[in-house]
């Protein structure tokens, strides 16, 4: 049992696992906080940043000699394997630790396997404590390592009649400034953030995380564009300020991209589809070492995703604004009667400003209570 | 200055109010608090039903020989003319009050006058006290008095984005029971509730306020169907549960309504436009009786209605459920572009079961900007 101390310290642990956020990848985020041998506080750390000390490390650097015969109270099982740095199982050990908490297994086959390590060197080692609360931290890299896939959140902007645009395409600015604002967040804190040859084209967006702070991290740029015809030179997602990833047909002729800092990425087109295979796109960009994509747009490209099953979390913008025309901010998800509607589960809804952001999830199918009759 | 008792007073006249809506019309909801001489609640009371008495005789009942010397606090000026009842100030004066606190100044030609009348006879009058609150209750009359036509509350269901029906025109049940309960209460505080021929055509609504409660008002339904086509004998709306008023134009054929409970309506047709004039409409609602309007549908009619500067509440009821396809919620308000968008200001988010309840009102049109450009 997980003593009060020890619960304090993992929230604590989780508090400091987000401050990784967007910087980690393809490493989880992770926080640490070491107590002394009586309980108290000795030190703390998280993971900062990929290639950089795991937050155990990072913890009992803090920490110091107080470790000795002290707890470590760390987000996720610490590491059994060297990578570009050593297993933390090694020197939570090294350092005298006689007691380690956690609160998620690594489920990843290079990296678990701490736990045994530990209970191997005579280490009391104890997992599940606030597993949950951890595990929302990591949602992103948890569900990631699970699919082998990105983790996806669809983000959308909206009137409260659900257009995206008015009927002659105008839409700046549906939203209010705080959305926005919160939207840069939703940038730098993904990994990559993708848009189709739709928006490319009309939008010419820059799609990097401006928010003031220039320790940001800038998420990768994916512009979906099979045909190679909606980012030119001189597009601003070429401008140099994050790297950027064009996807294309494998036929496509790219030497207009010959040049511009756009790495091109071939992949196979959807089968009886327009577009590209989505799950080809997002097993590349897992590979590239992406684990959370922000999905911006347009409406066909959400409907695609959606229809694929391949969105994780929706968060909505909606603007106290009515249009009663233009363009919906979904289409073309492949569901023609209400029976099929794809039911959510509303996880959070906060008033940022005028406007409201409603974030949900998928939920299971609901089984149906009454015929179709109207 | 009213005093503490006196505002815990009027706090409680104003709760009492409420439980008139939706059985007053064309009078407002009114709640009445009488104090005794030393300040103790001696009686309360409310306008319970039209034609019924006004909440001052309800509450000066209750209080007997209490009331004199003490202090009457209600939530509307007491009136000053003899309507189906005797004026209140009459009767405020016989009963030997020495004081009136009032929230909200009476704006109707009729009735008003009453603190003048109570001045002159000597009471000590306060009026003001909490009017916000006391407006707020009373929100539907007072708008509709001002404007010499039904307060319009539009009420839709929809999707998160923005889809009241899935693309084969299926749509139940895009809500929850408990939205839909919540429905039923709005249509009870209403004293009319108003659908287009589409609706009226497709779903062959009952239009009935459905709560369980056999006391419960049963609003007018209104059915505008211009061309006298969308209601047929046998139409659920003409079950006789409640009256029914079937709006068309002035030189449509209505022989199939002969015979049954419907009161044929006649009014000009819009100018410029399909279907008939709203302005006439509401007016002649207006003339009825009805103080409030539930506009239930469709989405054309809701467009009509906004085009017109005609809706001063909305209530959305949004599920957590994507469509991607089928009919909005909204169309043809006549918006083009987005500077013309109908801005809102949410007054009040709820979860209800699974969905959320949106309420707004229009909000004044504010200054771009930004330019239009994208």
């Amino acid at each position: 049992m997980a003593t009060a101390a020890e619960i304090d310290a993992m929230r604590r642990a989780i508090g400091l696992a987000t401050r990784g956020l967007g910087h980690t990848s393809p490493n989880p985020v992770v926080g640490c906080v070491v107590l002394d041998a009586r309980g108290e506080p000795a030190g703390e750390g998280w993971h900062e940043r990929a290639g950089g000390p795991h937050a155990e490390v990072n913890a009992l650097r803090a920490a110091g000699e107080r470790a000795r015969g002290g707890t470590a109270v760390v987000t996720l099982e610490p590491c059994d394997h060297t990578g570009r740095t050593g297993p933390c199982s090694q020197a939570l050990i090294a350092a005298g630790v006689a007691r380690v908490v956690y609160a998620v297994a690594d489920p990843t086959p290079a990296a678990t396997g701490g736990a045994g390590t530990l209970l191997a060197a005579g280490l009391d080692v104890e997992g599940g404590v606030l597993a949950a609360e951890a595990a929302a931290g990591n949602e992103a890299w948890l569900t990631a390592v699970a699919r082998h896939r990105p983790h996806v959140v669809w983000k959308y902007a909206a009137t409260l009649d659900g257009r995206s645009a008015a009927a002659d395409g105008t839409s700046r600015w549906i939203t209010s400034p705080e959305s926005r604002a919160d939207v840069q967040r939703l940038r730098a804190e993904a990994d990559a953030v993708l848009v189709g040859s739709g928006t490319a084209r009309t939008d010419d967006p820059q799609l990097s995380a401006r928010t003031g702070d220039p320790a940001t991290n800038q998420p990768l740029r994916v512009v979906l564009d099979s045909g190679g015809t909606a980012v030119h030179p001189g597009a601003r997602v070429l401008d140099g300020s994050a790297p950027t990833l064009i996807a294309v047909a494998r036929d496509t002729d790219t030497t207009h991209l010959d040049g511009t800092p756009a790495t091109v990425l071939r992949l196979p087109r959807a089968a009886g589809g327009p577009g590209l295979d989505l799950g080809a796109l997002l097993g590349a960009l897992y590979e590239r070492g992406v684990r959370s994509l922000l999905l911006e747009g347009g409406p066909r490209l959400a409907g695609a995703f959606l229809a694929a099953g391949a969105v994780d979390r929706i968060i909505g913008y909606l603007a106290p604004a009515l249009l009663g025309d233009g363009p919906a901010a979904l289409s073309g998800a492949g569901i023609t009667t209400i029976g099929q509607a794809l039911r959510l589960e509303v996880t959070d809804v906060v008033r940022l400003g005028p406007d409201l952001r409603i974030t949900a999830v998928p939920a299971p199918p609901a089984v149906p209570t009454h015929s179709e009759e109207n």
